[in-house]
């Protein structure tokens, strides 16, 4: 057993209950809404076969798949050939299981596995770690929390409103309000790729607006025109690239191709949320949107935070082949994933989480001696039946020291009871900010604190 | 990329709408009470490293930890002998890390490694998955959780005796009433055992106690001979073990030494919870439970289903040295975990789960055209803004189609809305079951479900 002080993988995090605590809040937040739009909890193994996972994220991604040794004498099926062929060939024979790199690829593996029982339209959701072996740095983590919410089998356009609505609500119940919902559609992609004569190229035109923030106007011109796209018409949508007016982006987008699915869906699903004018939806159609998951189909969302200087808080889209790699075919759905760890950190910036979630106690129950102690252990248990965060010192020590552990552990009342107060019923309710003290019945102090 | 149905690893599940509801339901109950009760919530990673977890569980243990493959090229700083020498030796040199075994030893690691912010005692709880290498069987998963609640640095009995009052608190809550919390103490099995002349064999006793259960009265008297046990004696003490009235037990146990600390500690216990008569707590202090865990140091708990054929579905005890291997010496403690897989079956068993809980909806809205849809969209958030679990087919199908569609989901209730209903604003509310159905308000309709 070794002795020195023990430490934490590098990339992983212990949450102390403050920090757990401002996070079950956001968690409690989204998943309240979730189950308030009519999704369902799913929930799956952190572990998964390596023949699911493998192939699904890119080469890339099956570097960073966390993969576990098979148990017991792992190694009495290899031969010494296997361990000279090197890491990755030996990897296939000693490692069967890897840990969840995603939600989305757990989700379809469920959904081809219990195809039969699941109604479609299904609207799941998910909020579960995932793993990636990557570099670690700021704000990127090796264990992180997804939350999705999928919905699989409509392709009705209200799913995009519905989503739409679903964000402003979870943002709202935060008190997030400075944020801004972008969308934008693959299909209007496609067909200003094709407006600027770069229809076989659409992938790498749209690789190219998504680099218009980091390297500006000029340069993405000159990249689209290397691609072989036309100057003059790639000039005038770079003018719509960097429009925000819905009106002025519809008329234009609708002008080059009327019958484009893209504008028709976008058309409908504003149609749909003007209904819902009286909400203040924070929606911005944004052309420059593209979204690197290439599986995406149709719509795309972004939230991004507007005051506070960080990238998209949650995304999601809408794809046209949820379940194709697992040989069922035509599932269409549409998705959204909250970031929890951006969300944390824009709501700890903005001062966003009330002060009571993170205080363990509103009182701490200190008591003059062993006797004391006995009667304030009914005292506690009714404050705590009456909905007060209360608890009581346990042992008989110094009042001093009491008031030591009290003090240390910030709790804002303190509950003082010695043999006068058992004898009278009326106990020193001492505010530990301003020492102010006052005897109170037990009936009084509950109607002080839950009145 | 494979096209073969996809599988789960053996000895994982996933849980899928309805099972997830009803275990989000216990835990739920068991976190509210556990933040009652004045516990904050810990977090820990999945993955430790291997140095924190190696030597804490005893061999077997340590065979059963996953252990995680590192990534990259984990075969550059090995040489062929490392690969001769054989599995054991190899995962030393390709596997830093492993994931959680328990709660118990993340626990002590984060308490060492803050021991200078934390404020003793420290309450915390935690409720997280842990793995399991083991081979799978009926009830014995691969991934499972555990739902811990701890507190260190604190020796007096109200800790004991508190955590008792919140068995109490969760199995009501739960609805649970046919279950016992049998007590021990071991300081007591450890003055039976010097009392049957076996003081140097005290853990060979409890080990022969322990098996009362399953092998009878007579042979565990035979076999407590055998260690050298006093006959007379030993079926004194046996009349003790199958006894279950505390006066009887506490009288001859104080009888045989007056000063055992646990003796003193059981009556203290009992005299603390008198206070709480009206509670009707149906505690058992029952000699013959020793619990298997080595570093219990105090008094023992578990509590077992009464009307359900099954093993504990709680226990815990208290301890004397939670940080000792990772060198913090004298931390006691004492802890209570839940066993969520077995409340979860005796729960179903018994019938206890609410009905409400695994339904997704009150009611699913269908429409005739697709202008009705529209409308119905407006409709099904003011449902869900009164807090009732409405959805909205999604789609211009069918009326047939979307009536198949509530018959799947099981909703109860479907409102339908087409051109007549959004021009009077009366709206049918069908109840599925019965077929009836009435043209209502939306004020009315909100009034039904929620007055």
């Amino acid at each position: 057993m070794s002795k020195s002080k023990p430490t934490l993988p590098r990339g992983t995090r212990d949450f102390g209950p403050e920090v757990s605590a401002k996070r079950t809040y956001i968690i409690d937040k989204i998943k309240q809404n979730f189950i308030k739009y009519g999704f369902s909890q799913l929930e799956t193994p952190s572990m998964e076969n390596l023949s699911v996972l493998t192939g699904k994220y890119g080469d890339e991604g099956d570097q960073l798949l966390y993969k576990i040794l098979n148990s017991g004498d792992y190694l009495s099926k290899t031969n010494p050939s296997d361990y000279e062929l090197g890491s990755k060939h030996l990897t296939n024979k000693i490692a069967d299981k890897g840990l969840r790199y995603d939600l989305t690829v757990p989700f379809a593996r469920y959904v081809v596995m219990n195809q039969h029982e699941i109604s479609f339209p299904f609207k799941r959701f998910q909020i579960q770690p995932v793993w990636r072996a990557d570099r670690p740095q700021k704000g990127r983590y090796r264990e992180f929390y997804q939350c999705d919410a999928d919905i699989i089998g409509s392709r009705g356009i209200w799913n995009e409103a519905e989503l739409t609505l679903l964000f402003n609500d979870v943002f709202n119940d935060l008190g997030l309000e400075d944020y801004v919902i972008k969308i934008n559609h693959r299909e209007i992609l496609f067909m200003l790729a094709e407006y600027v004569e770069l229809k076989d190229q659409a992938v790498a035109f749209c690789a190219e607006i998504d680099k218009l923030d980091k390297i500006g106007e000029e340069r993405v011109i000159e990249n689209v025109l290397v691609l072989g796209g036309d100057n003059v018409k790639m000039r005038e949508v770079m003018e719509l690239l960097t429009s925000n007016s819905r009106e002025h982006l519809i008329e234009k987008v609708s002008a080059i191709d009327p019958g484009n699915k893209g504008v028709k869906e976008i058309i409908q699903y504003f149609e749909a949320l003007d209904q819902f004018a009286d909400k203040n939806l924070k929606i911005e159609l944004d052309l420059s949107l593209a979204r690197g998951l290439s599986y995406y189909t149709g719509m795309i969302y972004e939230v991004k935070p507007t005051s506070v200087q960080m990238g998209s808080i949650c995304g999601g889209g809408r794809y046209d082949n949820l379940t194709g790699v697992f040989g069922l075919q035509g599932i269409s759905g549409i998705g959204i994933s909250f970031g929890l760890d951006r969300i944390y950190d824009v709501m700890e910036e903005l001062d966003l989480f009330p002060e009571e979630i993170t205080q363990r106690l509103e009182v701490l129950i200190v008591h003059f001696s062993e006797s004391n102690l006995l009667h304030s252990q009914t005292v506690v248990m009714k404050l705590r039946e009456a909905g007060i965060k209360a608890d009581l010192y346990p042992e008989s020590d110094k009042i001093k020291k009491q008031f030591n552990y009290a003090d240390k552990i910030q709790t804002p009342f303190t509950l003082i009871i010695g043999d006068d107060e058992v004898k009278t019923g009326k106990f020193m309710l001492k505010d530990m900010k301003s020492g102010n003290q006052k005897p109170m019945t037990l009936d009084e102090i509950i109607r002080e604190f839950k009145g």
